[in-house]
């Protein structure tokens, strides 16, 4: 089967939302008026995020997931995607199993694949989503404030402790086993919540690096510092069955945990009210974890007060 | 260093036709009233589309110049790009190098890069970009009409030639060398001629995958079948001073080498002295090769009005 059959086959889906999509040098589309276009791309490579044996359906959930998670941090609609492989061979029952993955999330959330290009070489998985946000409202990592509570939605770590998981380092109960691989292979990317915090952020960041690594982020282009309660962090009831209290483990996985297609967003005291009510109305978690203060760097406090010091930040690539 | 910071010191440029660039969950722009959004993604695999020794100024220049082509072939103004990256290792002098390239080329049509991912993993570049064509002008493969001249821009197959060169299955001599390698690793996006076709010409693709391979693409889009004149395809000086008529090499070359960034089109005969007027204008050979009749396929003839038989028709990463 040729390249083209390929392409036609798995991937040619309707696009009514797009004025011309796949099968030219390019597509073509329109922006509604009055919106920007957020744009945002991501590469998955085997072997650096995900193992080569991975089930090719999760894989292609999981591919677009963490596109739209950056939508969702942008308070973006989704509405457009290209999608680019790079595959060591082209089987049939891989494309067929790995697009449906991809086209369950994509319809999910109105998304129309316009583009992408198919090609031999060691598996990769590169994806360019293009979304629109009404012009000034795009929630961004400049914007906050002093004053501002610090909020982050779902379970912190879980995607981290699935990975130890798999890799056995841990030998997780089965409720806790099913969440945390499910965190770590079908993410839900939180773009509800983004478009609903348009308006009530003061600036948001997906926390695909870890808490502290992407809070750092916001902390550093809003010229600010933030106080953070350890007790607060939302995390998974495997930490808090345990009696030993936080370990390296625990201190990793919720801090530092990489692959939490969560948002961490901070927003005014006044706007408290209207974003405690989106768990029951987006019936998902969100958690009050600290305040945005003046000055450099992020303060992790106990419940009693002490300051808890930390060795490392962030997942890096390249570190 | 840390992915933050490689990308920081050699990605980041100023990008004054951009809300929002590098550096938060998403990039943000605006497209101008009137204007549809041209999108289009490429990707470079390393031993798949280059040598893994390439020359990373000359690799820069050309990731991004497949990418200006596929504009080109629309008619659309090239103006934002994500580039994502993944890396064996991350090296200053070789992410210097490559981004010069890129950015000599970005900055010769006033692309601005917005966005990219950075990553370790086998070599792999894939950029998306993006563009701006009026409402309704777009250059489609769809739009080929009975009697359009058959056009092509450039000179055919000497990237083929340049690779045969660097395989050491032809030598060349040095005119012709430095010319076929210069097709290869420096190819000239024909960005100018695709704006000058809006209105001009009737459909449009660009030949990366060859000009049988890709004028078929237009031929079966519109429906239509072509009559080509082998002798009028313009060539390498290379095989004009051979004696031996056309061999392999050249058919294989001319006809169905990849990597030819130039434009094939068709448009109206009372459009051909406009047409032929550009090649003064924008300093470009451009050839008329035949013309598009009813029916199905291309049948390719010589100078005698014989029909030549083809074996293979282009290049297929898959095949």
């Amino acid at each position: 089967m040729s390249e083209f059959d390929l392409i036609r086959r798995h991937f040619t889906r309707p696009t009514p939302n797009t004025i011309l999509s796949v099968g030219d040098d390019a597509a073509l589309l329109q922006v509604n008026a009055g919106m920007e276009l957020a744009v945002s791309t991501d590469m998955l490579v085997g072997g650096t995020h995900f193992y080569l044996d991975t089930d090719p359906r999760q894989l292609g959930h999981k591919t677009l997931a963490v596109n739209l998670s950056d939508m969702a941090a942008m308070g973006a609609q989704p509405r457009w995607a290209t999608l680019s492989l790079s595959l060591p061979q082209a089987h049939d029952d891989w494309l067929k199993a790995f697009s449906e993955g991809f086209f369950a999330l994509a319809d999910e959330h109105g998304v129309e694949l316009i583009g992408g290009d198919t090609t031999r070489g060691p598996l990769n998985l590169c994806v360019t989503i293009m979304g629109e946000v009404p012009q000034g409202k795009a929630l961004r990592r400049t914007g906050a404030q002093v004053g501002d509570d610090i909020w982050v939605s779902g379970i912190l770590g879980e995607a981290a402790l699935g990975l130890a998981e798999l890799q056995e380092r841990v030998a997780l109960p089965e409720g806790a086993r099913q969440s945390c691989l499910a965190a770590l292979q079908k993410p839900q990317p939180r773009v509800a919540l983004g478009l609903a915090l348009r308006g009530l952020a003061h600036s948001s960041i997906d926390i695909s690096d870890g808490l502290l690594a992407d809070l750092k982020h916001i902390l550093d282009s809003s010229n600010m510092a933030a106080e953070v309660r350890y007790d607060r962090l939302p995390k998974s009831a495997y930490f808090e069955s345990s009696d030993e209290g936080m370990d390296m483990l625990e201190q990793d996985c919720v801090l530092s945990g990489g692959e939490d297609y969560e948002l961490c967003f901070t927003a005014p005291l006044a706007h408290r009210e209207e974003i405690a009510a989106l768990v029951d109305q987006l019936h998902l978690p969100l958690a009050r974890i600290g305040k945005i203060v003046s000055g450099q760097g992020c303060k992790l406090r106990a419940a009693n007060g002490s300051v808890i010091q930390l060795a490392r930040e962030g997942y890096d690539h390249f570190a």
